[in-house]
């Protein structure tokens, strides 16, 4: 028979573990906000700000397909939806300076160690002249960002 | 040195050809404008409304992965972007009610006719319970709208 | 209680619906067979033979990137699987002359006037000078294949 | 006039640099060879071995869409093409148990520290019930997989 005591251990354990959860920042382990400024692994720079369901903000882009394709500093405004769950999935779109323009979906996660990460897939499409060119003219890629930090701290301030 | 004769007869070439160019439905002719009322080929409605580089509207779906994930009505709202060439390239995301959420990028082609197609490829997110899951929920797949009309019209009637 | 009237009736019907089915060719109507010649929406032909799970044959693509991207004739060899179903999946690859490569993944429908078409999608992979340039590497399309006619007729016996 | 001074330094020089680039394993660095074992970042498994312009191989895979939808032992056969250049790009499909099929491209990119990645963008394409359910029968992901070995070794041990 178990003895109350190990009852009692188990009990403590069990808060204490709790305990040392709540203290990694609950707030950031319930929700994945996509609100602050991420960073892809080929160094392209996104700013997000979401509002009830929609995402707004800033792709500075780090790749162009050819020279000045993305514009005057290689920056376009985003504009997307976003979810509201823990994990929300989340869809945004960039206008380049040269007429093409992308789109990207993926899904905001949570990493064990506190931590957030924006998984996603991308297209981007270019102007074709015709029709005729259509079959050409949408790329795929993968893109994976890192949270970097609020909007805020991200301006200096 | 060139004859006056010449310089008449080409004047009234170059005017001739633009009143012929003219009798096509100049407007419809120069440029594919995105705002209005457009239907996929499985009839999904698609109503869009151009303000400078972006686009707002509505989608209402004609399919969906599983009942009720698309939501009330099937309806949701649209953001995106638009180019600003004659025949420009348009990106749009639209979040479903369930949190799932889609990416379409094309492009807007004016048929030879006078009428006009958006060529796109989407992609759709799903939610993912965890990151491993990430994998399998990004479906792909081919949308062709062709317009039905204007926004005003489609409503009124 | 059933009279036995009822019961030949119904026997009857059966066997007589059995019939009507069979007289609409019933080796098209059972199966969606990609062994065949097929035409793309674009011009291109595709001529496949399956052995089994596998798909080989020669495609000749109607479009190219760049003068003489899919090679001599445009011609290059096919090899793929199909799965065993009436209505199977399928999936194919291409290496083309100057060391692109292309995949589809589709599924062979029948038609119901008696025809087949395969609904696929692809990837069009380029060569990247180095792992900086594999982010635009990847093209993405659609491609509709009517089925044209068995391989030996294609070829004039 | 060169003096043969110049002459002479200009040979060393030239022989010392191919003896550098000799040194750092001249068979790894001139060309990135797909035959042998690779794992992905799931933890797949991709045996390869080209014969010419031709690929084929098993799959062994980590993750399914379903239980059993990969079959028994969630093994499978490859079969694709590759490239002939240093840094080919690689196409290959596979058939899975229940009908499904899965075609990746991408490309085989040699590592600065001497190994080898073959980075790639999939689709799976499941089988739909009608062509009403095509629209939502392929998926799309990223895979990328290292270079872990020779098929010999992986088979001997």
């Amino acid at each position: 028979m178990k003895s109350p005591v190990f009852c009692v251990c188990f009990c403590v354990f069990v808060l204490g573990a709790a305990q040392l959860f709540t203290d990694q920042d609950p707030k950031q382990a319930m929700r994945c906000n996509v609100t602050g400024q991420w960073k892809s692994e080929q160094g392209s720079m996104l700013q997000l700000t979401s509002t009830g369901p929609e995402v707004r903000g800033v792709y500075h882009t780090a790749v162009e397909t050819a020279f000045g394709a993305s514009g005057h500093n290689r920056e376009s405004k985003v504009v997307g939806v976003v979810g509201d769950g823990p994990q929300p999935a989340v869809a945004f779109s960039v206008l380049w300076a040269k007429g093409s323009c992308s789109s990207w979906v993926g899904q905001c996660f949570l990493l064990p160690g506190g931590g957030q990460v924006l998984k996603t897939l991308w297209m981007l499409r270019s102007v074709a002249e015709s029709s005729l060119d259509n079959w050409e003219s949408t790329r795929l890629g993968e893109d994976q960002f890192i949270f970097v930090g609020n909007v805020g701290s991200a301006d200096g301030h």
